[in-house]
């Protein structure tokens, strides 16, 4: 007998659909932010030579892609709590799974950030030079790795309409991709949701380092609460790390309904008129007199 | 009772084709032109650095396949006033269309330019460094997020030269792609056709920057006009900002149809003699004998 | 009467096979060269900034794919006479189809490097400062937009081996994409030859520039000639020009014989045992009795 | 009678599984080796000016991509004895298959080390300037070229922890592309394979620089043996050659079947329950009431 992927699913299989589901959310998210974290470690770690801009973005998307792709027949692949507030508002997701999807989300993000920290350890250490000294501020800081915080320049209701307007492009073209009606075939919906995102951080990059994503910002500033302290919470503003949070939400249902509101529901169903104003049948006809 | 998108179709749904369809192109040129301008400002704002040239290419690629993906079930997702008459010389657009069009997707590339004023107000003023003075020229000079201004050693034929061959191509290439002769299936329309745009970037984009799109440029250049004033049109001549306008029109036209007179008119139809010289058959039953 | 692009090919279309066989490849190779040389002037007029080698491979991957596209339905889209030759080594073209497509195809590539040089002669003209002054050689040569020059560590030898090795890399992959038993959809192919010619720009393009192709080096070569006199021909050996020409057509049959050699012809047909070393049905047979 | 490729089919076949399947996975190998090798070559001896870090990600995304795509059909394009190894464990390789793909494997390695060393010999020689000095470290070192030394930072348990890592994401993704249950097309694979491996290049890059093959980085070390003398097999540590073939090997293995573990072998099949949590119908005929 030999023990094959099969075996093991006859034998382990999780029946109950809450169960399985959070697992994906779980796994999925842990990958997404292990990944995810540290394509942003490889950039700051080495002064931004490997890994330019263009490598966070182009990362980030295929990030997207394969952690979506694991999972996606499962639970349907949100990894992030702002998608899964927005199924619940379209219906698709009970309230019940609406948390254990959260709360699957959290952990995993939690875990993936411990995953990187262990990862980039030496180069972290490294990057520090001289004695050991993690810091949030300062010529060696590395928080950056983990959690989001915001250009200088940035004001708080700036902050706010970043992450806004970026959670909401985000579930905007996921609407758009996933509607039945634009006839996107399934297997490509995981890649076109990646290369959402590469183009979010091509567009609504340089202010915050588009996060949009409570449980990839909030997750991992919880892990490094334990490695640099307080002041991760606390900088540059309290309530900073709020806006990561609440900013995706609010973005997520927005976007989300804006799609609907603007153009999913006008779309003619199969079999009803096409879209071009001229009637097509009549123009040949008209010609085949010539 | 659930509140979801199907009852929001079955409520609030545009039955009128004219309708609709503007609805469609106003919101698809919004999006474009506040996601395109938002990857110009980040270009601009972070002097080159997070967003270099090949971010500007991604960006605006991707910034096409969405945009168009999320309305071309509905008007066509044309976002452009070069295509769409361009369309209408093809008889696939009717004049009433025509203007509705156009309008619609001047509106939105204006309301999308505002979006992007105030998403990187913050990062602007910033930019500016001392007291707020919005430039058109000058080391802290705004202007070009919204409208495009040409490289100081362009002479105006040679503007005209560049905004017509980078249209036609767009328009050529596109009418390849939707030739149902080529046989390119529709799912793959829209990432075509911002493949298509990345290419113009880096093939004709030193000299003006590939507006190649009257609504594009023009739309943001009468919002700029309210934040910088009159110097928007003036500058560097005072015809200037017609050469966007007029160089695409002209040339989406010469593009589109020089695909049919040179390649699509001859493509043979399904069941009509095949492209290769020698007969295969016969070939076969050469070498069958062998 | 509406004059659409369907009364058009009922008017003009061409029905004799070699004409328009020739004149799609005179079209594509014109498309090609066009843009591609206009890709490398971008390159080379900014000093490398907007355009860096990325957007070099990029752009002309895409400049491959749409090309390609264009005119594949047609002629199938070689585009190169190195090509064009491997396709006549295999039976699938006739002698005269062979010498029909080179012209066409050196033709269109002539035509297309005129049109390079209209399109960017302000930038070319501002490029040499001071009174203008059309170089081969030195800080304001302009010369290499148009074709290729070694790089000054190469040895005659060493740019044979880059030729025949970049070109044979190019006919063996675009073999397995056409390759009916590698079942990739036909709609992909122009896309992958695209991506082939991208990845060799990142492997082989730091000796020569990845001309693979004597159509874009050479017809090019000889417009400069008219611009750039005698030089284009002598620098930096008297024969250095005939290396782009020679090197790929070898190269050429090399890969594209390898392919069938080493993988293709043993690919065993739909039907006959799969790739598989382990019987799966005796597996499972073995597995169900657990 | 024309000598076409079919004709070289009937004659020259290999009817023999384990013989095909081992030519293949020898030229597969060899043209992944050749092709990557030399990516690395043109990024190290251009001082990271032709070829930046993105161009390795894509150049080698692609490589596998084609390397993949040409004897995928054969041997199933395992080009990795780790890959291999992990098939095994997954019941679908025999043993005799296993040890037969990595002679294969190692041998096509060797024989692209080689190809590559020949092809930039001449960049080579003039990136040393002066005498010839061929060394493993210092300011002209060019053994990186082959195979790969840590960054000085890393610490043994973090170049594991790095290897293991990275392999570990190769095997999940791929084994989460080839699962039926995720209804990935086949003719897609090979090119999401290459989008996996360009995503860690972003991701597990700087530590080590991605080998994650034992076959990539042991053969052509043993190939650079003959041109550097020891110190290949000794820099920095004398047990350093062993990361790069021992954690891979882990690593996919881990990966693989972490894939099954957390996801694959909960997926329902075909017919069972969806994963949205709430009934569809049940949604629809409440609305419908409405």
């Amino acid at each position: 007998m030999v023990f094959t992927p099969d075996l093991l699913r006859r034998k382990c299989r999780i029946r109950n659909k809450l169960g399985r589901n959070s697992l994906a959310e779980f796994f999925g998210t842990f990958l997404l932010i292990y990944i995810g974290l540290s394509i942003v470690a490889q950039y700051l770690l080495t002064h931004e030579r490997v890994n330019v801009w263009i490598n966070i973005n182009v990362g980030w998307g295929f990030n997207i892609v394969f952690s979506v792709l694991t999972v996606q027949n499962l639970s349907g692949g949100h990894l992030n709590p702002a998608i899964s507030l927005l199924m619940y508002t379209f219906g698709e997701l009970e309230l019940l799974h609406l948390f254990a999807y959260c709360v699957a989300q959290m952990l995993g993000a939690f875990l993936g950030a411990a995953a990187t920290y262990y990862t980039y350890l030496d180069a972290i250490n490294a990057y520090e030079k001289g004695p050991l000294n993690r810091t949030v501020v300062g010529a060696t800081a590395t928080a950056a790795i983990f959690s989001t915080y915001p250009a200088s320049h940035l004001s708080m209701s700036g902050a706010y309409v970043d992450q806004i307007a970026g959670t909401a492009m985000l579930a905007l073209f996921a609407c758009a991709i996933i509607d039945k009606r634009n006839k996107v075939p399934s297997c490509a919906h995981a890649v076109l949701f990646g290369f959402v995102v590469l183009l979010i951080g091509c567009t609504f990059g340089m202010n915050v380092g588009y996060p949009i994503n409570p449980a990839r910002d909030l997750a991992p500033r919880i892990f490094s609460y334990f490695i640099y302290g307080r002041q991760v919470f606390t900088h540059p503003y309290p309530s900073w790390f709020l806006v990561p949070v609440i900013g995706p939400c609010v973005g997520a249902v927005v976007g989300g309904w804006m799609y609907h509101a603007f153009s999913g529901i006008h779309i003619p169903d199969e079999g009803e008129d096409k879209y071009q104003a001229v009637d097509q049948d009549e123009l040949k006809a008209k010609n085949a007199g010539v």
